[in-house]
């Protein structure tokens, strides 16, 4: 790599970072406010433990050399276990960039879950899923996907190969499923389609990290590329284009559907332009990312009331915005790629890659959930969950604007910004 | 364009692209709670309808080669409509570089009116007027001050051409008086000056909002040079000193005239200083941008109250940082520019350049305000102006602190994180 | 520096920018909500104060050649007053992008001193405050550590060099020091250690800034490299290693201790494995940096009880993260950095850079504290800490949820979204 693919890496790769609490800000203001914290830190918590596995394992799993390699791999070798010898590597700044590029996208994978488990799990339990998640699932479709020798990069039909420019499966297909799966298996809350008061409780806080979101990933898509060259630049005008346009759609849809254009809708439909265009961005002309995002924002925007009609709760939409979008932008650029490949020998390979991730990770991720149920238990306890999950697991409060003069000397104990001290109820904090 | 080049320009795209939503939360923590929402709606619309626009036809009409070229040219012509073949095209990585940064600012531009019209206008409404706007303002100026044929591009006095760097007149003229001019034919708020509840509802994220646009607007400025190199690292350091002078330009005023230091006035006098060193920073040496910063800022922060004296609500002071600050910057750089071209010829340019597109602006966005008037209607009904535009055109409240614990079982068919129902007045949802 | 390197700066440097309103945020959203804006404008003031100081003489200062060259240079010339004929210079463009980088630490590292001040200073004290400390304190320390003819630059021991790479000394004992001296000098808040109602009033937007302040430490970090290379990536790899595994660190303490996983925690220790990483990130390999956060994340987590113990009201905990986290960073790269210098030589070095940059920042931050204190006054007076500083020097409050609907004609005279008059109580706006 020269230095202008690397310092433009290394600038996207901060751009993806900051996506992770995009995305907690994104959920968090859609949550009541008594469990708001706790899901800003189940996202927070997967940039700690995905940054230490990573490190120890989950770079060697995902982009080591294919043990079973020849084009048929499952996951890499154990060759950069610890990144030892990293820095006395041949080309060991290629592949710190790389590293620290794609660290990025295994945070943000788990973390797109959370959405669906929102206000009744146990935040330990939480942690452990995130830690076996992305060790089973996450560093092996990353290889299948992105690694030289994985079996879905090396699947060829009629000479063309998959398209997942930037995670459409490896990402987003992935999560959604993912998500699902948990959600099977942990159940509903307590409430939930009979309590009107699941309302957001922060939407400026909510367009917000829709926006970081948005912003980040212009990094995560055209820095996928590997380079700054005309093909980055392709993938950042289709991601704005894709992503204006799914804004619309959404909008659209909602307004003559519903009667109102709302801020959760030109959020939701902004994320979900983002995702469509993910796999299909740099293989569509700017007319293509139009209608790909036209169709994700408002097929998005129906397949968010799916829930309500097959009684799951995906409690801020992580199936119908990540799942869907994701297979609408891997199938669509089926038709839709531009140098040649558009047709149905492509359409069935990336309906194919769809069903392969989509199948893995939905047993898999639904293994890891009962066996948490069954053993530390996944669910947050009743009283948690009615009281919230702030005071239960974390002993703080989103909000306070209270103290808006005096209230001084009332021989409390308790310290300002300090660690809070343990709720008076110990059984509560069992997380 | 190199790929250094390549590189830092779609990472300078991406951050100008921030800019939007940094503005919605800069302009939206200065509304009162009950249209907060709609003012963070008006601003992301604008992030869907110019990215549509850009594709069909807007490029095109900016940056296409001159009609009437030879350097008089009025509107580009519309070889990139649908930016068709433009893959096959040579060059074609620079021009989709030029083709997403250049889209950041179409979708800002017409943003930054929106703040003028707080609170009392119809959302569908506006959504056309943007529509109309981009389409027979922005494009046209755009080229006519960036185009390669451009009239304004080409002007010259005695050796000397205009200096709008980043956008002094393209963008910050442009918008400031075509918010005038709409002010004017929908008129002011009920209460305005009279009524003392008018005040910022969130003024932590006023500044939020502003410190993404100045971060943003280091891409904005430092990369409309299209290159990495001293004009972009001169810019750079400009823009920072400016901005940080025109912070202390308004306090000081403030603190003279009022007796207090303001959060709202550190985050305008930023926005002044930045709309103020938007045409000129590349032009002038530190002390000539910290000349610029301070007048900006103390200008603008008197400018700001003519609105009171003169009796037109520019709600949140577009007319007086944008248009004022992007005057100011203008005209100063006629004698403060160092590259041998201060003087009178400079200035009569500058001053020539800022009253064409001021005039056309405003004319024009008078006619399209009148136009809509006239037919759809441009102004809220009293109703949903006097019970917030939330509730009437979004069916949602910004924030719900209440639900702090418990709260279940209400039997209320409202699902949570969904697509809010119509309100039960429909007569108000007709934005 | 090439194209590649220019562009990566210039956008690094406005990631470190951004830091300032991250910290703003960071520390806002702990304080009581009576006076947090008076926090934001604190840290917000530093990017007026110290971007003008930087033209005028603190590039100079910090980056001139030393005066007393040779390697024992204790301040630079004044060869880049007002940067005069800067653009004149061979290696402008270096220059240029050199300072604008720069700068953004000069206006950090005054803010970070102001979270341990928080809610009890005199809002024109701390401005003149941060003139005198940037000026007698930063600008020299940072030629000592980073100009050329520095004398710590040129410490030499063994042959080995101390290795303080983006900023443990210059930056952040350094402000941790200084914070410690202040906080002497000015005395305790009312009701510190008493008042259980000195708790974060935002936690959210607590998250919101480290998360800024993590994002823009890749600008920080890896920028420092001054080039895009295999060193920039292991420095932004290693940032990311460190924060993570500093999280955690800072979560499992608190569990263990405290029985709960906080927020606050969480964002503090992100802190301070930033803060760990910074002066070591690019001399260990991913390993040592885990180790680095690790330390950092629980003993940060222990150190910020101490102000209880002893007695010190060091208000947002800048003793305990920066002052902490600077050490352990600048001490644990003596044993674990790879190059062959891990030893006793280098910790030697790096024990030794630590105290002189403590012992220097500590004596003259305290002088300047008691000058302040028996001139102008640092304090606040008690009213004005009782009722909140925001109303007493800014004349605002944060925010305002209440005017859900209706509320015109109050007949005030009092104009929105205008500088709020000063309050009725002239005595308390004498900031």
């Amino acid at each position: 790599m020269s230095a202008a693919d690397i310092g433009f890496i290394l600038i996207c790769a901060a751009m993806v970072m900051l996506m992770t609490p995009g995305l907690a800000l994104f959920y968090g203001g859609m949550i009541r406010v008594k469990s708001a914290l706790n899901m800003l830190m189940m996202v927070f918590i997967a940039m700690g433990i995905s940054s230490v596995l990573w490190v120890l394992y989950g770079f060697s799993i995902a982009f080591g050399d294919s043990f079973n390699g020849e084009g048929g791999g499952i996951i890499g070798n154990f060759d950069f276990l610890g990144f030892k010898d990293i820095l006395g590597l041949e080309g060991s700044a290629d592949i710190l960039t790389f590293a620290v590029f794609q660290l990025m996208f295994a945070v943000l994978t788990p973390a797109l879950i959370a959405g669906a488990l929102a206000e009744r799990v146990k935040f330990s339990a939480w942690a452990v899923f995130v830690t076996l998640w992305v060790t089973l699932v996450y560093f092996p479709v990353a290889h299948w996907v992105w690694g030289d020798g994985g079996w879905i990069a090396n699947l060829e039909l009629d000479g063309r190969e998959v398209i997942d420019f930037a995670g459409g499966t490896a990402v987003h297909i992935n999560a959604g499923i993912a998500a699902l799966a948990v959600v099977l298996v942990i159940g509903k809350r307590v409430g939930f389609k009979k309590d009107s008061s699941m309302r957001p409780h922060n939407l400026p806080m909510v367009l917000l990290g829709a926006s970081l979101l948005w912003f980040g990933w212009f990094g995560f898509n055209a820095g996928s590329e590997g380079a700054a060259n005309g093909t980055a630049a392709l993938m950042a005008l289709n991601t704005m284009v894709a992503t204006g346009t799914a804004v619309l759609g959404w909008l659209i849809y909602e307004r003559i559907r519903y009667g109102a254009y709302t801020t959760l809708g030109a959020a939701s439909g902004a994320i979900g332009g983002l995702v469509a265009i993910t796999p299909s961005g740099a293989n569509v002309n700017p007319m293509g990312a139009m209608a790909i995002g036209l169709a994700a924002g408002a097929v998005c925007a129906w397949a968010v009331g799916l829930k309500f009609k097959l009684g799951f709760d995906d409690s801020l939409d992580v199936v119908g915005v990540h799942l869907v979008g994701g297979i609408i932008g891997t199938l669509m650029v089926g038709f839709l790629a531009i140098d040649g490949a558009a047709g149905i020998a492509q359409f069935a390979l990336q309906a194919g890659a769809a069903a392969a991730v989509l199948a893995y990770s939905f047993v898999v991720s639904l293994l890891l959930a009962l066996l948490l149920k069954h053993t530390m238990g996944f669910r947050a306890d009743e009283e948690a969950e009615a009281g919230g999950l702030d005071q239960a697991y974390h002993a703080e409060s989103g909000y306070d604007f209270s103290q808006v003069g005096g209230g001084t000397g009332h021989g409390s104990a308790a310290p300002a910004a300090a660690p809070a001290p343990a709720p008076a109820d110990d059984k509560k904090v069992d997380a």
